[in-house]
């Protein structure tokens, strides 16, 4: 698949901009081509990023000492080094945020300060030689560059990048690309042709460098990231507590067939795969990212878009190893699929990946952050049980206001500002909606200034509005995603039902689109009863209940009073329903059910099968897993049991 | 319940001998009151244990470094320090082992001298003050005593203490508890009674302690002893990482009411609170351990005695939190189980813990040592997957010879040692049998010497003949453990049937045992088919197949080319026999079920319940699961799916 790029997407871009010749079946829209409303969930949730989760990161940025940090690399402090050695990264993650926030709002005065005074800092703790790294400027010179399993320097680097790019695309401070680029090019020299062969443990800096390549034309940049990803699986990697998997080194990344090791390393990698694939025409690069998607995907995620089954190492587990109570679910893992995700969607144009992105984004990423957005989690699993106890942060039973390892939310802050970056592409003969939010969409298609009204309730409701506004009715096609959990959904154009058969997971209507045209997609929602594939050991005998996009959940806070969640059952005969309970006005859908409480006995293990005893019936409430632990602590579960049929 | 100390314990004890004014409803016998024959079972493992693992412990600790650390610290050697920081405890450990396989056997030249020469050894390294740990004199004489969370530098010094204990009781090498003593009255100097307030991160110093004044009778180690346990749950540990409830330091020991963190540590120091309980009279603290066995064996082990959960932190998990694949289950903390039931039973009489300590052993301890006897796992999960890749030593898919945290292979060794000492126990009125092995046992009963030789294919034959081959004809009791595991048995006297309830656990048979006389008991041994309380998700719908105190187990070996051992259910309509096969030679008894593979489809997550289809039927065999890993590497499960029924 080909598609010429837009005549538009150059300057202004948001994340992941594939240049003029790269491998690209669609093409994504710039910042001010997509809006969100907040008529609209992925709307508030970006009001609430800017309201809330900035100014929360931007604040815990200095509590932290992330920017002291920086100050003592420049010179200006002799405070101790806080945090951890990576911390920069934190301060990097920030600022992208910053620059797509204000890229698309009239601009808050706070945060346009706090870009401009730490792209200054960051400026003056940079080096002579562009080396920019308050760690191993402050603490330990000695050791630059000397720990390349460890070191996260390169990851750094990357995250820098990634501000620099997006502070770039969207006007909002192009002084950054300078500090940025100084550092860039000490890297090509140090590691480039002829220099030395090393990889950073943390991948990140291949993606970086191939959107730092996307923004500046520069070729040594995208001949870098594609070094690094040549060198990987050589074995650079791993020879101490963890081995060469752990760090996606134990084989070289075209010939990789599984994800293994810790899993944002191997997503942020995968995201790497996919860019520089994709720009340098690299097939095999690209059938390899498709191929370890696949094995993530279909043998090694979970029903809520999370990635990485294990605490230990923070890794992807065996094929099927998918506890519910264990998950460790990275948010930053769950972060890195929506990269991921939309990486392989421009590159393939394969519904496959927005729906996966589509999971991801309203389930493990949304329940990581608070309803009032200054609280996260860094593991999101899929139950919590009655007698919980949190070992350190990582198992947390509520969400933190901030962690010793806040890596998590400025990546939530980075995501939620460019969302609306991934509403929709591009094609040379039209439009493909992939998100459906209140907003508007407009791009240069076939020739013509096109513009979408989107108007729609989504996830709650499956009625999506849109209403053509562009003035022209040039010919072009819409596509519309039909999500993969939609059996069934009804179009009309102006009122009228159309047939529109999916293909390939979009309907595709093509017409002269005349000013005013309105289309209506009703997408059935019923609620399904998800299961798992047998293999998967630990949800045997249950259902997730799902509607829409969104994973449903049972909390303690639903149950009667001194019910044990362990002993809830799903009543396989009562009916299932959804809709809008005034009892749970924070809510707009839960799931109504009937629930059974099992009587389960004392002794841990018996002879015999056991046959549960149907106990006390009642009406059991399921709600969005995303807004779990936001009324008060307590257990929760995706996984329901279903209760014995007689 | 208390019974008077039998005259003859004391300078000739096994590992645990309560003192005279001890809390004790049932007196451990001496080794040399209790021994095993290769006949049997155990009795073939304590010869392998001899033979193989502990010559083969002696070798690695010269290889590995850790009797080269001692000599560092002798000045007899400027080698670097080998391996981890509390490396000297795999010394003592072997030392230990020695010592009770010395006190059994004719006596190894070769082990004669490794005694000799590492308590010479010990002595010199041993500095002027008392204080002993190479680490801390090589390497880190500044910190010593500095870092109580993480030194071990008490772990070690209880380890040193065992070592002399055993080395004393079987008359060995008394001369190393001059270098124990020396140690431990600088610790009493030190920690006692107006010292410091501090206590090890790793317990083991608490029942080292208490045993090393059961052996000395000096006072000062047993207050020594109950002030660690009485400073314990103030929160003067874990101020970093790991929070306090992973060194069981969250709460006052007599208040603990869950067992929590670090599973090994948990269970020394549930050992040291029974031996401390039982010497000062201290039913508080006796009765915190009671409840704390009870939360530990009622929610949080798993089915073949094994304990911790987790990886992360080597941990107990939530109740209920069972998960087969990523079951920790630290074969040290199954030997800690065994040491602490031991103790309980002593103390308390209870059958259960007899079962429990018999569980542990025929399963979580047995599984961790090859049939070579050279080879071990530290991590004893009960499910392998189908392309399971190991991440570091602790998630091995195969026995290794050695490991870098060494602290399981010598603790196996120490155990398989001092077997014997666990068969049976005396008590004013009797003999009490409570393991059963061919061997012999005989012990000062109500004034007589009484005799008995025990002849017994078990765990593979339930038949268990006990003869009485002392001269007197005195009247005693004769007790004998009917496993909870058992629902119906015989005993026969002479020939003749006899009624025998059991009550408490144990048969009881007064009479006056004229010699000769011969007593059968039959423990009928169907296979069980053993099912897991509800609670424990991670194998609903599955049962674990047994038969007599073992837990049996599939292997990828025993299936159809071609079969993954996911797919493969139990029928439950097949017929399940046992019987030894001449096609599997090793393994005496295995079980014959019906299996099914079931068809399972592709997709990861999907609408609807899934009802799985009956698929290609076969002979399902399953072998115990303590000698799973023999043959060749391969997925395995204990807990299999049953098939619906239609």
């Amino acid at each position: 698949m080909r598609a010429s790029a837009p005549s538009d997407l150059g300057d202004s871009a948001g994340p992941v901009a594939p240049g003029p010749g790269a491998v690209a079946a669609l093409w994504p829209l710039s910042p001010d081509q997509a809006r969100l409303d907040t008529g609209g969930l992925l709307g508030r949730w970006q009001r609430r990023n800017a309201e809330d989760t900035l100014p929360h990161c931007v604040d815990n940025l200095h509590h932290a000492g992330n920017i002291g940090n920086l100050r003592a690399a420049a010179g200006e402090s002799d405070a101790a080094f806080a945090g951890m050695w990576f911390a920069d990264s934190d301060v990097h993650k920030t600022l992208e945020a910053a620059a797509w926030e204000l890229g698309t709002s009239s601009g808050d005065e706070a945060l346009r300060s706090f870009v401009e005074d730490t792209v200054a800092l960051l400026a003056r703790a940079q080096q002579a030689d562009g080396y920019l790294n308050s760690y191993f400027t402050v603490v330990a010179p000695d050791e630059r560059w000397r720990k390349p399993d460890w070191s996260h320097e390169l990851y750094c680097a990357g995250h820098l990048f990634q501000a620099a790019v997006a502070a770039a695309r969207t006007g909002v401070s192009p002084a950054l690309v300078a500090v940025a680029r100084r550092f860039a090019d000490l890297l090509v020299e140090r590691f480039g042709p002829g220099g030395v062969e090393e990889v950073c443990g943390h991948p990140e800096i291949e993606t970086a460098l191939a959107e730092l390549y996307r923004l500046t034309g520069h070729r040594p940049y995208l001949d870098l990231a594609r070094r690094f990803l040549d060198l990987r699986g050589r074995g650079l990697l791993g020879h101490g507590r963890f081995g060469p998997a752990y760090y996606q080194d134990h084989v070289p990344v075209r010939e990789a067939r599984e994800v293994t090791g810790h899993a944002v390393r191997q997503l942020y990698l995968l995201a790497g795969m996919v860019d520089v694939g994709a720009e340098t025409g690299d097939h095999v690069l690209l059938d390899a990212a498709e191929r370890l998607w696949e094995d993530a995907v279909h043998r090694r995620s979970y029903v809520t878009g999370a990635h990485g089954s294990r605490h230990r190492e923070e890794a992807y587990g065996d094929p099927y190893e998918l506890p519910p109570d264990r998950a460790y679910a990275e948010t930053c893992a769950a972060i890195a699929s929506v990269h991921a995700n939309w990486r392989l969607l421009l590159a393939t144009g394969r519904a496959r990946y927005a729906d996966e992105m589509e999971r991801a984004l309203y389930n493990a990423v949304a329940a990581a952050v608070s309803s009032d957005g200054r609280h996260f989690f860094y593991s999101n699993p899929l139950q919590l049980r009655t007698g919980h106890a949190s070992s350190g942060e990582e198992a947390a039973s509520r969400r933190l206001p901030w962690y010793s390892c806040a890596c998590c939310p400025p990546n939530i802050a980075r995501l939620m500002a460019s969302l609306h970056g991934y509403l929709a592409t591009a094609h040379d003969d039209g439009l493909q909606i992939h998100l459906y939010a209140s907003g508007s969409v407009n791009a240069e298609v076939a020739g013509a200034a096109v513009r979408l009204d989107v108007r729609t309730e989504y996830p709650w409701q499956g009625r999506i509005e849109l209403t053509v506004t562009s003035e022209t009715a040039a010919t072009w096609t819409l596509a519309l995603r039909v999500p993969a959990w939609c059996d069934a959904y009804t179009v009309r154009i102006d009122g009228g039902p159309v047939m529109a058969p999916a293909r390939d997971g979009y309907i595709r209507l093509t017409r002269a689109w005349a000013p005013g045209t309105t289309v209506v997609l009703d997408l059935e929602m019923p609620v399904r009863q998800v299961s798992a594939h047998p293999r998967v050991d630990a949800v045997r005998g249950c259902v997730a209940l799902a509607r829409g996009p969104l994973v449903y959940c049972l909390e303690q806070a639903d149950l009667p009073p001194g019910t044990v969640l362990e002993d809830v059952r799903l009543d396989p005969a009562a009916p299932i329903t959804s809709g809008h309970r005034e009892d749970l006005p924070d809510i707009p859908v839960v799931i109504n059910a009937g629930g059974l409480v099992a009587r389960t006995g004392d002794s841990l293990y018996a002879t015999g099968i056991r046959r549960e005893r149907p106990g006390t019936s009642f009406a059991l409430t399921a709600v969005p897993y995303f807004m779990w632990g936001n009324r008060s602590e307590g257990p929760m579960r995706v996984w329901i049991p279903v209760a014995a049929t007689e």
